[in-house]
Order: C-alpha cells, then structure tokens, then sequence
C-alpha cells in the first residue's frame, strides 16, 4: 500500500468505527479528518507533511513538548524490565519511586502549610482521581463519626470530569444537563467569575460577597457536607475562569472553620501550567485531597493520583473487621509504564528548570492580551501562567455573547489552522494553553496570528 | 546505592507514600512487601531474584504473557512517533487501525447476530467505559423520544467498578456497601448462582426461576428502565460465579422483548479469557453495548472501550443545535500508545492461534477442579476457559462459610507464594486465572500446588 492509500484507509477508519468524544460526529463523518501521524517538540504533523504549533498542549496535557528523549528512554527501559505488575498486594519500583517523587514535590509546593499530603492512590483519569476523592471524603467521615457528612459542595463553572460521581460535582450545563438524573445531589456555590458575576457585583467593590455565599452553604448545613471540590484558581473547562484575588484561600479557611475537607482538583491547573507546580500556590493554601492527571506524564499516557493526607490516610487503618479498608482499585493502578513517564517528566522540570523559563512567556502572553482586549468582539481576557482564556462577545457593552449556533470560537480555530495552530475553544472563548516548553517565538506567532485572526473576524462580523 | 540498599529504600517508598488499592495498609505498612523487579513470560520476578508464577495475570490483565517482544516493538516503535495526540477534533493512527481491528473482532465473534456492533469509543479502564455505557444508553431513550427509561437493572453479586455510577449497577456488599447513600437507583435481579441460588432452587430442576424473575422485573416497569448490564457467564469480582446454560441467553431475549438495552461488560472476560473471544459467544447472543479494557493491551498499560450498535450511535446524530451531542471524554481518550500496544496484542491471537492453543489447558483445569472438588473443605468449583474459581467451605454439607476473620483464601494465597506462586483470592474463593499462554507443565503445577495447599490446610482445620 502506498502512503496515500494508507491514510486514505486511516481516515476511512476513523469515520467508520471511531465515535469520538465530545464530538457531533455527523459533522465529524462528512468532514476530512486531520490526521497527526508524529510529532516534536511543541509541533504535530498531519498526514500531509504539515506542521502544526500544538497551541492547546494535545489538550491540557503536554508540558515539555512532545517525543522528549529522556521520557521515550525511560518508557523504553521499564519496557525491558515489566510494562505492568499490579498493586493489588504487591510492590513495585516505578509507582514507588514517583510516590516519593510526588509527596517531595507537593511538600515543597505546601511547605509551611496545613494540611500537609502524604499519601499517594493512584488511579487513570481525572474522573477517577475525583471519584476517589469523593469517594474517601465520603468514607472520612464515617470512620470520625460523622456519618451525616455526606454531601458535596461544588462551584458552578466547574468540571470535575465525566462520570457519575464526577459530573455530579461539576455544573457546565453544555457537558453535563442531560444526565441531571442520574447525579448525587449536591450543593454548589456562585462561580467568581468576575466579567459575568452572577450576583450582579463589580470586583473588587464586591468584597468577595461569592465567598459570603460559599459561607452561608457551609454555615447552613455543615454537619451535613462531606467537603468543597474545586478547580483552583482556574475554572478550565467552564471558561478558562481565573478567579480574583482572596477566593481560593478564603473558601480554605471556610472549610477549616466549618470543619469541611477541601479538595482541590488541579488536574488541568497541576505541574506548571499556572506558573506555579500548582496552583494552589498562589494562595499558599494546601488542600484537604489534591487530584492530579493530564500533564502528570507529560501527556504521554494515561495516570492519575489522588493525594491524602495523614489525618485522612490514618482514619482508613484498622483490623480488616473494622471495614475500614478503601475498596476502590482499577487494574492498572500504578502502571510501571506510565510512573516511569511521570517520575522522568518531573526530573525534567528541574533540568529544563520549567518552572522559571516559563515566566518570561507567561508576562508575554500577559502583555499581548492586553492588547487583544482591546479588539471590538473581545469581552474579557484572562490569563494566569501559560493558560489564557479570550471571551469574545456579539456586544463589548453589553456583553451580549454570540450565538451558541454562530461557533464563533471555531471560526477562529479554523482559521488557525490554516496557519499552521491547533487551537480548540470553549464555546465562545478561545483557549491559549501551550506545552511550558514553547519557544518565545513561536507563541509570539500564536499570539499575533490570534490578534489578526480576531481583526479579520470583526471586519467579517 | 547498592541493590539491596535500593530495594530497602523502594519498600521504604512504597509503605510512606503509597495508598495500595483493596488494602487494609494497617496490615501493609507491618508487612514486607514483595517488589516485582521484572517479568517475563507468565512469570515474575521480585527484589530477592525469586521467580514466581503469575497465576491470576497480574490482576487479570495479562493473556500472552510478559514481555512479548512483538507489543514492546510497537510501543517503542510509536513512541517514536507521537504518544499521544488528542481524539478531540483530529485523529490518529493508531486508534484508527485498532477501532477497525475491534470491529473486525466483534463481527466475527457475534456473525450473523444482531444487533451488530460497529462504534468505538474509547476510555481509559473499565469503569469509565461501563460508565460511558450507562450514559450512552440514557441519552439514547432521550433521543428515542423515551426519556422516561432512565433506569438500569443490574444482577445480584455483579461488579462493574469502583465509581459513582459503576458501583450503583454493581452489588458485591464488600465493596461498596459504604457508598449505598451516593448512588442513582437501581433496580437488581437475582445471581444465578447455583451453589448458592438465592431462590432456593437446584439447577436444573429450577428450569433458571432467576430468569423468571428477571422477566418480572422488566415486565413490570419497562417504560422506566433503560437498559440491563451484566458480567457475561462470569460473575468475576462477585466470585467467579459461572452461569448456568440459557441464563445469558434469556436474558438477551427478555432484553429484546420488552425493549430494553443490553449492556455487555466484559472487562474481565473478554479477549478469549473463558475460552472464546467474547464470553456472550458461549451463548450465541450479542450486545447492544459491549465494555471492554484490562486484557485489550495484553495488560501492559491502561485502555478501554465502549462499542455501540449503529443503532444507538445513529441516534446520536444530528445538528450541533439539536444538543445530541455525546458529551463524554478523557483527556487520553485514544491514547496511540496504548492503542498500538492493544492492535498488537489483536495480532497475537492469531500468530499464536491463542484461542485454539488454550482448550486443552482449559479442559485440563475443568479435570482437575473435578478432583479438587472431592476435598473436605472444597464446596464448590467452576470454571469456563482459564477462569477457575475454588469455593471453600467450613462444612461441606451445610455449605457454611468460613468466617471472613479466618482469611482462608489468604491462608492459601499465602502458602502458594511460597511454592513460588502468586496467586489472589476473593474472599474464601480461590482464583485461578493464569495468562492464556500458560505452558500446560507449568499450569499443572500450578493445579498441583493448589491441591497439595487445600489438603495440607483440611489437616490444620
């Protein structure tokens, strides 16, 4: 088969028995798929020969660029060793190592603050290290003898992920309204999203009242709530929301003085995105329960970890008669494979020294969408590390959105596209979210190719 | 580091900062840990250099063994293309090829039944793509204009995983009895579990009763219920549970007539475990909805599936305004590095010519639980394939229980190992579930440890 034929035997197979996600797929059958057959660094290349700039991170995951040396070698290794043993009453080295490797990294993230992480349950995705999450939260409470606990408070915006448990928490209507029969119930608070603040307030004349609203949930019905799940500092998939200053370190405190577990969900804000290893760091809070995903293995494979604390580790210990056990497991809980990703992306953190290098671009991307608010059709921008989220709206003043129908966000990622960016928005708000690895130069591409995107739109609107 | 300074510092990580799942870490934090160091064939290896045989496939995940040379070959070989690049708005190659070998397999294990399986959708374990599979089905009856059947019925001792919605269609008390007050309702049908038949009937002269009242169930409440899910044949998780002949069958037919989904999860019995590709095959019946993962990569990494019939998948379609949409997703759905380890996988059934290789193994463990089945503490045993489960009983006549304190299947577990044998329990029943490309020498041994340890306890009692 030539090269031709074969991608023609690729897109035939894609249309044909792939159902993809989060994906109108009538639309999908009649299109003509972009097929990435490899990448590197921060670029993909399709089936044509094309490259692409990777402007969304192959969806929130990539941190160091793709196809990094040190993460291929060392996948490449424990292949020779084991590719998988289980952790279902037996040890292995590369969940081990990474354990160490998180709680390190987390205690040096929290360092001087309560509640202190310690322990590491591994899970797939970042629905599962919620449901564990929730699911320990939940059991926490029983074994303190506060068994009413049991209900959860979620902030609407958010997206905690797509099974049961998970959607129950989260409130994006778009991901989530058809199943509203089938969720837990559950309390949620406003969403501080300043540019639409649901409680008609101007920040920062506000004072927070979203966080009086959080208080009056958590004084009302305390001895009812198992815990506070939210995204910190950044509302991802609701918006790319990014939250005013005081929010997130007011609703800790909130939970310590209601006697609430917090549970903080970076697992699209974790390992650097925000400019910080995680964003709870820019409130200096440290969370009750820290579910982690995505960029954990530096999008190479699937891994997730929910990360406890010694107080809720230690209510689980007893004598197997005592049914304290977590009795929650997957099969390939602390895959060999995907640890010794993970463990050789957080190395290269330190040997790319990511965390600083990263803070040139995101003052730049800072810089730069100042400038793209200024544009007709630009409500709001809204930025924090390298994840930036730009609004655009039918009317400036009154910030009247475009129709859901119009697909503005798509039009503009269409048009991306034909210069060489893979971008995919939220609605109607484009999303900016590249590997921390990108060149200064390349997102200064990114970013003047979006500001004359958007201008050719307002001429066109 | 020395090696043994290492290992002692690898345990030291594993019992600080791993939170093992299924474990009671009271017991594992005292213990000393086995570490597998590496693997090869049906065998591992941990940190002392002793060789042990993988006789429950790493937590029923392995089926050719460790290490094949063909399926590291191909993880290496797309490492060196792109590891993963997202199925949200661009395809891959990978996950296209092993969506048509997928379908290629289903139609040949289900030809000539309907319905006919034909989409792919992928998840990350088999939690989410049971998960996936609920939801699937309640948006269908939506879009069918019935959006009343938003119920699901599950069946007595299943086990469909560990989140929200998984653990409301499963009910194995000791799993998730803690979580009764999260779960969406669910109506559930009596366990054809002959040995200890809930209705107080013997099989056969109950002429399956448990059908009857599986028929009364949806007869009484069609309208409301969306779709029924199974463990085909195998009731793993619940305690290997073997169904008895037409059960399945039965089912699939009651499904049909009172029009109701049928949702296959074959997690843990799907890639010719019980002896066929599919365990639906043993009854000639196919799914609406078939969930797949564990076995998919031959156990090396994280992978599941959903499969739709046209059918469901169709109705889905329409005009983004029309909100059919599926709103589901992972950020590694079609991970190409899982999905290339998962196509080869595919391959090695043929070159191996598994399913064929794998009777006589399968008939010599039925020949030997005959004999195991004659001893004093052995209450009952089955298997189908290269799945055995060994009920131990306190009193063989009674069919009383040793109670759960005594730990019986731990007692054998633990012996076992060293006979250099890893073998785990479920409770007092034994598991034999040994990689299909066991060698039958060493599968003897394995039948003969197991016989030899059951007598040696009988004596002890």
């Amino acid at each position: 088969m030539t090269h031709s034929e074969d991608i023609k035997s690729i897109k035939n197979s894609d249309r044909h028995f792939i159902w993809h996600p989060f994906t109108q797929m009538k639309h999908w059958a009649d299109s003509d798929p972009v097929v990435i057959t490899e990448a590197r660094d921060c670029f993909l290349k399709d089936e044509k020969g094309r490259w692409y700039l990777d402007a969304v991170s192959s969806l929130w995951v990539n941190i160091h660029g793709h196809k990094r040396k040190e993460i291929d070698d060392a996948v490449k290794a424990q292949l020779n060793k084991v590719a998988h043993t289980t952790l279902l009453g037996l040890a292995n080295i590369p969940s081990a190592k990474l354990a160490e490797k998180l709680i390190y990294t987390t205690n040096k993230s929290f360092a001087g603050l309560m509640p202190r992480l310690s322990k590491v349950f591994y899970s797939d995705n970042g629905s599962t290290a919620v449901e564990v999450a929730l699911k320990m939260a939940f059991q926490y409470w029983i074994h303190k003898r506060q068994p009413n606990k049991q209900q959860f408070v979620g902030i609407k915006n958010g997206y905690h992920g797509d099974t049961i448990g998970a959607m129950s928490v989260g409130s994006v209507e778009v991901f989530h309204g058809t199943f509203g029969p089938l969720f837990i119930k559950t309390l949620k608070a406003p969403s501080p999203y300043c540019y639409r603040c649901e409680l008609k307030k101007t920040h920062p004349d506000c004072e927070l009242a979203c966080l009086d609203a959080m208080e009056n949930i958590l004084k009302a019905d305390s001895e009812n709530i198992a815990a506070v799940i939210l995204e910190p500092m950044v509302q991802a998939a609701g918006g790319m929301i990014i939250w005013p200053e005081g929010y997130l370190k007011g609703v800790r405190e909130l939970c310590t003085k209601y006697s609430v577990l917090l549970i903080a969900d970076e697992v699209a804000t974790g390992f650097g995105r925000t400019g910080k290893m995680f964003a709870c760091e820019h409130e200096s809070i440290a969370p009750d329960l820290l579910c982690i995903s995505k960029g954990i293995t530096n999008g190479y494979m699937p891994l997730a970890a929910t990360i406890a604390t010694d107080e809720i580790y230690d209510s689980f210990l007893g004598e197997f008669s005592e049914l304290k056990t977590f009795f929650h497991g997957h099969s390939y809980t602390g895959n060999p494979l995907a640890c010794a990703a993970a463990a050789s992306s957080l190395n290269i953190f330190e040997s790319d020294n990511t965390l600083t290098n990263m803070q040139p671009k995101a003052a730049l991307l800072k810089q730069e969408l100042n400038e793209i608010a200024n544009l007709p059709i630009v409500g709001d921008v809204r930025s924090l590390g390298l994840i930036a989220g730009i609004e655009l709206v039918k009317d400036k003043k009154t910030k009247e959105s475009f129709p859901w129908e119009d697909a503005i966000g798509w039009k503009v990622a269409h048009k991306l596209r034909e210069q060489g960016i893979i971008m995919r928005p939220l609605g109607n708000v484009l999303v900016v979210m590249p590997p921390l690895s990108i060149l200064i130069d390349d997102l200064k591409y990114l970013l003047d190719s979006l500001k004359k995107t958007i201008i050719a739109l307002v001429n066109e609107c």
